[in-house]
């Protein structure tokens, strides 16, 4: 198998063991809200590439973290991943009717519902990262939630989308639009990694490593997503495109131009498989996938 | 002292502790989304009772529990509680101006704030009960996470509002009422009083014990309020009143009339307080406060 078979092997793979685990934590027995749960399922298990689970379950692999653990850590990560994603769709933020070419939450049910399905995958993610069946050491179960909370409150993810918002018509220097994204894309991809390391157990020099490849490769990843955003046609984009300058969003696409974006996007890839230099070969998917990244074959 | 001064006393000193826990814990230093800690200090910091904090730090007492621990809890629980006030409150909810005679989060910010605001201090929630500032047990943590998760979830409070809006225009029995109120409003007052014995380390007597306390205590409460949504005045009720029947929701008023559903919330209070024998003369303050919620004084 050539390198890049075994690549989109692991990533397929990956995909399936995590939409089973969360398609298994989503559908509890006997539900006194069916809906929600049905909302809840809408949300998180229509498909997309699973690439933050997929970078739970390759730095699990790194520690040898055997299957339960981090499938159910991967599907917690998924699960914020998606509440986000249902509520950055809401009419009074993106206001987008389609995600991955289907109705968006609010579209397919209604506006209450998809703020309450987001919400409560929210709220099963971290039940789950504290439930025994994910871990039996209580330390490791806290140190992913908290690990997960902190790059997703305000100081991560949910800060990253307020600036976002408010970003819209002021103007940005380079520095503010990378803290935007570190907050709002790349603390989510370093969680990701990083808990691999939590559920193994690692060194903080490990930990730290991991982290750094995921900061690294999510501020890649979010400059590619703004370059297809200009560059790109709906069909390979997956979604309606030209709509961030639109709205006036920070990119740095719209500072530096496409070719100086592009050379901030391959440094930051250059440091992102840098930084696992300390797990040579076993880190080479993780590196695959960020060579990938930034052409957008991934 | 008489019990009645020393009751007011308690509550009082409660909510001052918890507010100014829960100011520290808002008020990150240089954050790099000011607006966001803004509207989630105006959601969290506006008044109310605190009587889900009051039950922590009472249960938590019963087990000789410290302030630290006990009051970072409390703040996670009602930080889950303010979140879920805030989305209540948006206009695809209950779409309403006012809280607590202000106006409500999406009214002084935006939707979009609101939004991101109620999201943020859930995951905050999670992230204070997670980290060991809250307890040196790992055990410990996990298991207040576990706990409040399941509480305000889709098996919840969550569950709980998402049934509340889907009971407009349709009919319900008293059965399915009470699993809603218990979803709803129930299950936060059981985890307030639980998470006293969590942190304490009790038996699974004395949680349990605490736990059927604050179910009870959960449904007389919703109970009670129902009934000033009818027979109370705005002050008094210290909202608009009028408003469930004119929703169309589901209450017991509705399907009991006053006087049955004060029979029943006497009934709850009842057991409320059966459940706390085991605890003898040390859950008086827990004992007086269910009295008291029947008539409102509270």
């Amino acid at each position: 198998m050539t390198a890049q078979d075994q690549f989109s092997a692991a990533l397929g793979d990956a995909a399936v063991a995590v939409e089973a685990t969360m398609t298994d934590l989503l559908t509890p027995p006997d539900p006194a809200a069916p809906l929600l749960w049905q909302a809840m399922r809408y949300a998180a298990l229509s498909g997309g590439k699973r690439l933050r689970p997929f970078f739970v379950l390759q730095s699990a692999q790194l520690f040898g973290v055997s299957d339960q653990p981090a499938l159910r850590t991967a599907a917690a990560v998924e699960m914020i991943h998606a509440y986000s994603l249902v509520h950055d769709d809401l009419p009074a933020m993106d206001d987008d009717d389609l995600r991955r070419g289907q109705p968006t939450v609010h579209r397919h049910f209604d506006e209450a519902t998809a703020i309450l399905a987001g919400d409560a995958l929210q709220t099963l993610a971290f039940e789950v990262l504290a439930d025994p069946a994910t871990h039996p050491a209580a330390e490791v179960r806290a140190a992913l939630v908290a690990a997960l909370a902190r790059a997703s409150g305000a100081a991560g993810m949910a800060g990253g989308q307020m600036l976002d918002l408010s970003a819209a018509g002021t103007d940005w220097d380079a520095v503010s639009v990378q803290q935007l994204q570190s907050m709002k894309t790349a603390a989510m991809f370093a969680v990701a990694c990083e808990s691999g390391a939590i559920l193994g157990q690692a060194s903080d020099d490990q930990r730290a490593a991991l982290r750094a490849f995921g900061v690294n490769f999510g501020l890649a990843f979010q400059i590619t997503d703004d370059l297809m955003d200009v560059t790109g046609d709906a069909g390979e984009a997956g979604k309606a495109v030209g709509k961030d300058a639109a709205q006036g969003k920070a990119t740095l696409v719209e500072l530096q131009g496409v070719e100086g974006a592009r050379e901030i996007a391959a440094r930051f890839c250059h440091n992102a498989v840098e930084s696992l230099d300390l797990y040579g070969d076993k880190a080479d998917l993780l590196c695959e996938i960020t060579r990938r990244i930034t052409d957008r074959r991934a």
